[in-house]
């Protein structure tokens, strides 16, 4: 088994001003089947709404953020989990600082290169 | 999107004292791929080594607990994760009142019917 601390994996930038994404579980760590990301907002970032092909599985673990797609708003503090569609269209407001994991299935399209 | 909060889903026994379950992200709701669960476990109890044919991403949120594969113990605390590989032993032993997150693939052998 692996075992690691989340504060110990290198946060990595993700195009969007202030949200940082930490790779934690990966195919290339031996996950063959779904990854484990956790993302980090700092207040007032946000990632706009989008959509794929793909689910996301959620949890959020620190502050408060607004999650909608597009129609309804969901205010989310810890303790609240999602699930996230296939083709569902998703974007997030971070209101205070603001932390969640993010579980993907291990599709070629959903993984950077340098995570197989 | 589906958004609830952990605490709202019922806990389950698993058959082990002092160990709940809640089911968040089944089949049932949606999720094909793969499935995430919160377990507690109260102070001093236990799940013994065991193995199956899927893996388990782990996520210590609450609490302190040893994870072992029955060579290696790992003291674990909030802010670690885990990949356990598929067949490979793993056993829980709570030092405190201990809470993780584990998502396992959403294979009909590791999901009892009910969450289908």
């Amino acid at each position: 088994m692996i075992v690691k601390h989340y504060l110990d994996v290198d946060e990595e930038e993700t195009g969007f001003e202030g949200v940082g994404i930490r790779w934690l579980v990966t195919p290339k760590l031996g996950a063959k089947n779904f990854a484990m990301r956790y993302f980090t907002m700092k207040a007032g970032s946000e990632i706009p709404i989008h959509s794929h092909d793909w689910e996301h599985e959620i949890f959020i673990m620190k502050g408060e953020g607004v999650i909608t797609n597009g129609e309804e708003e969901h205010h989310v503090k810890p303790g609240n989990f999602l699930y996230v569609p296939p083709n569902e269209p998703h974007g997030y407001r971070a209101i205070t600082d603001f932390e969640f994991l993010c579980l993907i299935p291990a599709k070629k399209e959903a993984i950077p290169e340098d995570k197989w």
